[in-house]
């Protein structure tokens, strides 16, 4: 592991629009609980904060009113739920209150320490009337014990002497994030949660609370220990528990706080209030050194397996590993969540799961931690019947079409002409599930689970499309690129469900003598025929191609919109869904991000090279770039075209999107999303790296900047480190079956080491 | 006139769904003013009713919120509103009230007469404890002074003696009507207006209330006058008004209350309150006798103008002329109102206007009435600069978009794909505003008003499409058939752009030395290169066309849809739209309504009849006919193919579709915009009547049904009556010089009588 994982800021500035982006870059998560970094002690009265902690998956149902209701339009969404506040504190010296707001901070800094997993606040501060203090602020999300969040508060006396009163809070009285001044979130101001109960139990706060319409309940448990603790009083209320403890402090002397905080949620065990105890117990039965010691143990298997090290660029290498940190953060150890496309770190688009998952971070699990992806899968899986029903509601015989945004499985999109319409979700996840499948020969859930959402999403192909002309159409349906909707055969849809149901019709002749797959096949009535189908469907897939330009057109009608030069469109009207009605923006060949380039990537095959130049040379002089997952796609083609400028531009700005703030939009939460993508950037982009039927391959380019770069990858039984140097690529098998392997378009047998020129 | 302008239906049933549909049946209007015809003292608690009294384009705006906030996208339409109440009245018979809900009802009526201009209700009534009593109500919306709406009630005794106690009401307190059943419209409960003062006048009651958001005020007078009143209180608070009289029967007496109600509004005037007192002394100034003679006066002449008789079918003659009644009601006769698809009877739609207004209800005044067209005319012209703001706000850099549903002149549509995306609008108000200079030959209006509304939304043309391939597309937009929205080139709207880029560069040619246009000209900074670039473009205007089916397809991709074979589908699930999500049926070929049909009704020199009678066999096929806007057009176009027997069923169905209340929404309000069409269907279809460059067309057919049908005309300074018999076709010149007409395809020169055998 390289030895810069910690990214580190100072943070004397104290501007409002700086702590909201904090909050979201110092969130504490482990895929189940998120806390944001709001300062415990609080801001200003006239600062706004987005000071949330959430749990993924957990929701409550929002109303979603259509200004005119159409048959089927959504009318209720999901919204992921600000849970009980945990993170307040409050420290008295005597008759003053610490706040970097009064007084004067002497210093200052704020860190996440990616290799220990957890993130750090060092403050020096001389109080209005002169008591100097260090206080320094550890919080962890443990990845060991996932309901388990920590805040330690270590709270040195430079010149102190005195009584230090500590006020710990746990606030049940909590909504969810609103702007008052944006109409768009004005009537959502919903106590989403209400306290049921808060009391008192062996010296911790536990409160239970209940949403108002999805029937969940969640527990929450915190329990304090002070150093020197000489006195101790409960103030509790219906909703809201605070214990205060008071300790006294000398020059040099330092005193800590460690506060515990548990969770527990009805989607996940049956009784919270009592897992939640127990969760608290389990917690104290070790100490504090052996929680951190978990975390980093944790940790460094993790960074082990997703290695990747750029050298020569130590910027861009410790964003890169923030980028993967914060992958782990989000993504959901169990089936009961997803990853949401910004993780658990605030509460843009309201922590709904979108084809995100499957495009841009699930690649990044299925080659580094391999059981992560197969529970993505499972949460797919367990959504399966209400995909199902969500194809009826859109007026579909068979098949399942799963939601373009959810959390528990029913659609959650609003305006179903950039979201419901958009079926190549289907395809995402078939084909993330075959890449899962790729990577490690699991047979057992290919042939179960896996074929079970293959077929019944290849079903909804034969459903919507039909042949015209003798060629398999798909009309009015959306692609990635949201600024073209409701179109006729959009190439990347069209080229994914080609693949898809190839594959669906190559398990079935896979399997379909296992007892598994009979089961399955017996569950859903698949018949033989409908495989039949599925081929014919595919083999006569319509793909379009234009004569004269040489490149797949993004759909039928998309070349002749007309054109618009986005280099003469000023800066202040970016992104243009912000500034543009959707009816203008549909009538020209304008892009948000990448949609035929992408199916370039993806499916790279199914086109020559040269039909793929042209395309990128195409698509990229009227791509916006609008959209966060658009700049790393762009590298990874560029990449594989040799452009390695262009691949190393798009890739740099990409990857320090959030830690530069680039789309201003960070303070929502981070770009999770990106963050994959970013990383397949390096891997397939760099890398050349790619999961095929055929094999593994790789293609290494080397960005003039950097001096070498490397990075690990599993695959099946074995694990393969590449080092890529401006001479040569050194490829070693670290352990494993020895393999056939593709460099640069050429078969290697792999056994130990393979070094080849560059 | 015919002898058979009254429809009279026997009302014993007083189910609450007859009692709201007769709401709407019954209802009195002049179009300014118009009152559903509830009963005058009530229905049993439990029972619904929209109970509501509106004003033409007086609104509220009220919230449209959006579930996905795009820009642009409407975020508050405008709703009109129910002002006062002034159509409550209860008697009491000594101890016992009038209900037609408690004794017995011997006899009940109700009528609407159509040569006098006013509605009737009679009841013979025994009370529980046996007194008899005939009660005969006549309303009148007048046409003579428009702000008058008055009751007169005849209470006979048959066998009662005593006092009779009168409250008549005038409610301040007044909601729109809402379903608590329905979701769409469960949080539009709203108290748009708010009383401000209540107050008593010259023994009239006044009220004024002002809208909650408009910043606009309306006021209602009541004034009551009893025979042989004994007694009179007023009972007043903030909001309300109650007037009791008494007076005393005899057997074989009549007593009669007259209740004068005065309506004026801030939109119209700048003092309410006083405009109401003088409207309610100058209705006063004159008897009742009078103002009904006056009712009569007007009405005899508007059937003379729009003279239409069908001979050999009384029922549907009947029905014709209640059509024809419905829209003098409906229709504004200033430039503060429109006509709405339901009139004034009631809330479908929010009594906003749409293109309703200028293809289905306008050609009708065009021909009969040319004075209220050309009102119509300036109301869209008073709305024009919205329509400039409108088209900014959907990206265009020039033009004038004029919004798919409205009131003020703001865009009111919730869902664009199904509404703004509607661009048609533009070119059918072009289309009407040319018929009616076709008609007139006003060139006042059609060289400043007509050509300023011409030309920007012409200007608008030129800033959607654009040359592709040689040819001018227009692209993403809807045409008249909401089943299939966002397409390119929609046939209809393209064939009318056409036309309107065409006339646009007509009326310059022909107008431009004219002071008045040199002065629109210089207004809106028309320049000559424009007319040349509205002539290149309708000159190079692609029209699809198939040329193996020889039809126009609807839009570049309907053919490649899929087929559905409609005549499958159970009758349960018509209209489609509310059993079926739109993305389903946007991916069918199937139409609410005819769209390429209508362009070949309204512009069929643009295909030959061999094209015409393809894409009408092709369409009819796949058109459920979910819009009331669908008969009559197929019946116009399957006359033109001589198709009668097929032009004689739409045409049957469509006229009695709310006496019959065919779609089952006849109590949200009647369909004046049917009824204009169901006019068209007799003169454009059986009678061909085409308003054309060249002059007037008639081809008259007869349907075997008929002894034959008779019609009048005005054209310019002329007037001509058709009379349509089995052997022959007579035309007649009433008054005005000889004038070129062609009758067959022929050319004739009509001095006095025109006999031609059919």
């Amino acid at each position: 592991m390289n030895q810069k994982a910690i990214y580190e800021l100072n943070t004397v500035k104290l501007d409002n629009y700086s702590l909201l982006l904090h909050e979201s870059l110092f969130h504490n998560a482990n895929g189940y609980i998120g806390v944001r970094s709001a300062f415990e002690e609080g801001y200003p009265e006239d600062f706004r904060t987005i000071r949330g902690q959430y749990i993924n998956g957990f929701y409550d149902f929002s109303p979603a009113k259509q200004a005119e209701q159409l048959y089927g339009l959504v009318q209720e969404k999901q919204t992921m739920l600000n849970v009980a506040d945990t993170q307040s504190i409050k420290i008295h010296f005597e008759d003053e209150v610490f706040s970097m707001f009064s007084g004067k901070v002497l210093k200052s800094k704020r860190w996440v320490d990616m290799d220990k997993g957890v993130t750090g606040r060092y403050v020096s501060w001389r109080s209005p009337l002169g008591k100097e203090l260090e206080i320094t602020i550890i919080r962890m999300a443990s990845f060991h014990q996932l309901s388990l969040f920590t805040i330690e508060v270590q709270i040195k006396s430079v010149n102190f002497t005195g009584d230090v009163m500590i006020e710990s809070y746990h606030n049940g009285n909590v909504m969810n994030f609103f702007d008052p001044g944006d109409p768009r979130t004005a009537d959502e101001v919903y106590p989403y949660l209400t306290p049921l109960s808060c009391n008192i139990q062996y010296g911790a706060s536990y409160i239970t609370s209940k949403t108002s319409k999805s029937n969940l309940e969640v527990c929450s448990g915190v329990k304090n220990f002070l150093s020197g603790e000489s006195e101790r009083q409960f103030i509790v209320d219906d909703n809201n528990a605070q214990c205060q403890m008071v300790t006294s402090l000398q020059p040099t002397e330092t005193s800590k706080l460690i506060k515990y905080c548990v969770f527990a949620d009805s989607l996940r065990v049956d009784d919270c209030k009592a897992h939640a105890a127990s969760e608290m117990k389990k917690a104290l039965s070790v100490s504090m050194q052996e929680l951190y010691q978990h975390q980093e143990d944790y940790l460094t298997d993790y960074w082990e397996n997703c290695y990747v090290e750029i050298e020569g660029d130590d910027e861009l290498n410790t964003a890169m590993q923030y980028n993967l940190f914060q992958l782990i953060q989000s993504v959901s150890k169990d089936e009961y969540g997803n990853i949401a496309p910004k993780g658990l770190s605030g509460e843009g688009y309201e922590g709904q799961y979108f084809w995100d998952s499957e495009m841009y971070m699930q690649p990044f699990f299925t080659i580094t931690n391999p059981d992560i992806s197969k529970k993505l899968i499972s949460n797919r899986y367990e959504t399966l019947q209400m995909a199902k029903e969500n194809a009826k509601i859109l007026g579909h015989k068979k098949g399942a079409l799963f939601p373009w945004r959810t959390i528990m499985g029913k659609e959650c999109s609003g305006y179903f002409p950039a979201g419901s319409a958009q079926y190549h979700i289907n395809g995402d996840i078939a084909y993330a599930i075959v890449a899962y499948y790729l990577a490690t020969k699991d047979v057992e859930l290919m042939a179960g689970k896996g074929a079970e959402i293959i077929f019944e999403t290849a079903r909804l192909w034969m459903d919507v499309g039909n042949f015209y002309d003798g060629q398999y159409h798909i009309n009015e349906v959306t692609g990635p690129d949201e600024y073209t909707c409701l179109v006729n055969n959009n190439y990347y849809t069209n080229t994914l469900a080609k693949y898809h149901l190839n594959w669906a019709a190559k398990i079935y002749y896979a399997f379909r003598k296992l007892p598994a797959f009979k089961q399955m096949q017996k569950r859903i009535k698949l018949k033989r025929e409908e495989i039949n189908d599925f081929k014919k469907a595919a083999d006569r897939m319509y793909l379009p191609y234009d004569d004269t330009l040489k490149i797949n057109p993004q759909d039928d009608s998309f070349l002749q919109k007309k054109l618009w030069d986005i280099s003469k469109i000023p800066k202040r009207k970016f992104p243009l869904l912000l500034y543009y009605h959707p009816l203008h923006l549909y009538r020209y060949q304008v892009c948000k991000q990448p949609d035929t380039v992408l199916a370039h990537f993806v499916l790279e095959d199914a086109q020559s090279l040269e039909t793929i130049r042209n395309s990128f040379a195409y698509y990229e002089k009227i791509t916006t770039h609008d959209s966060s997952l658009s700049g790393c796609i762009f590298s990874i083609v560029a990449a594989k075209l040799g452009l390695e400028d262009k691949a190393f531009k798009y890739f740099g700005n990409s990857t320090k999107l959030d830690l530069l703030d680039l789309h201003q939009n960070t303070k929502d939460g981070i770009h999770t999303a990106n963050m994959g993508g970013n990383y397949m950037a390096i891997v397939y982009g760099f890398g050349g790296f790619r999961l095929k039927e055929n094999g593994i391959h790789f293609a290494p380019i080397l960005p003039k900047k950097w001096t070498g770069y490397r990075f690990r990858i599993s695959h099946r039984d074995s694990r393969i480190m590449i080092i890529v140097s401006k001479e040569k690529c050194r490829i070693y098998l670290e352990y494993g079956a020895p393999k056939h392997i593709t460099v640069y378009g050429k078969d290697y047998l792999l056994k130990n080491t393979l070094t080849i020129p560059r």
